[in-house]
């Protein structure tokens, strides 16, 4: 299992007239948590990109718990659970509030896609390599 | 069942460096879809808000089949399946391309909330009534 | 002169806290306003990029007057006021609420790049064809 | 005068399909400029508003020098180069990037508005406070 935490300040921008984070702004949170996991194995996933693969977003789910709000400091937790064998990968993702209460839990499946062809590949070496003694 | 059409174009601003429509996008075509369903129920989420009842996404769910592209002129199917009986309504929701080719599905679980304490409650009789000949 | 308009709905996700819509998006609104100014000439903008040209927006500046709030219709008014005669396009943005009020206005510059080399280059020869009985 | 910097690192989302960051999303980094701006003085911009006064953007500009592209970490200096002794505040923004060079300048006018009348007002004490020995 590999497990990461990344933090974020709510702009003003992602706020709504309910005073709480739109909940579409979610998937860019989770996207930072998946971005700064990466880049906390020493490598980023621009790398990835520019080694030739991409890697969709396919299915996506959140459930939002508590709001968060304007200016909050969110921990953004993102967890690897399974080794991805095929051309899946899978992240569970879960933010908290800075006094630790979990605001919201979701789950995001990718794709490795070759970005010259669009067909299906699997984990980049970089990235097998780095995450490998984490599943051992 | 209730179900519902109304189209979206996509925007500039709305794809990213994959030359796709990005995926936290999809939020809010699909609160596009609801908003415009409700709409052509004959009032407006807004007058739902304005008579004291929120509507906050809980829980949303997508799966990305085909991807959007910038300037797509874009279907979105909004379905009410099953009647809300209590504080929890959920839609299904659909995008398609021009051709008709399907290329998201989604659900979106919300709750009935009084806005000035938070409290669930159920459907504002303005819904219930507009609502009910597509159930019986 | 060449003048154009159309209509936007405001979207949840594009208000703030503030019960507002928040100042960045109304850069999408006057893309909108552009694209849709573009399309009414009879090709899109979509097409310019296909043939080879990309239009990146270079300098704008906004002020707003009076906010605009959830699920208003607003009319976004484009206007190309001067002809393009080298590698710049400068267009006037109007935003008008339903009842005729001027909300917001703005300028927006852009520069006709060739995509493939980045450089400078003068207005498409399908813009020139449409635009031209504007100018005379 | 009073000058402070903070960093940002450029999102997926905030790209769009010309490879480059959507010049939209300036507003926000902007946005995010000025209050980590405030922060840096001891206090937040959610502390103003939270003593009754909001500050609404009202006029806005920006030049794009230089495209900002996926994963760059931009550096954006806030300054405000003249005391605010009305009700209007301005703010010089500036994005560099990680190599230092000028990417985007701007600037970004505010009123202090009171929330609860919208009423023009000054700035709030504890602003003054902390930005007087600045400016002497």
């Amino acid at each position: 299992m590999y497990t990461s935490e990344t933090t974020i300040r709510v702009r003003y921008a992602e706020t709504d007239r309910m005073n709480v984070v739109y909940h579409g702004n979610y998937a860019q949170y989770f996207e930072v948590g998946r971005v700064e996991a990466i880049r906390q194995l020493g490598f980023s996933y621009k790398d990835v990109e520019d080694a030739g693969v991409i890697m969709p977003v396919i299915e996506w789910t959140a459930k939002f718990l508590r709001p968060a709000r304007y200016d909050d400091l969110l921990t953004i937790r993102t967890t690897l659970q399974h080794w991805p064998a095929d051309h899946r990968i899978n992240f569970l993702q879960e933010i908290f509030s800075d006094k630790g209460k979990l605001l919201t839990t979701g789950s995001v499946l990718l794709y490795f896609l070759q970005s010259a062809t669009m067909e299906k590949t699997t984990m980049p070496a970089m990235m097998e390599e780095k995450l490998k003694p984490f599943f051992q």
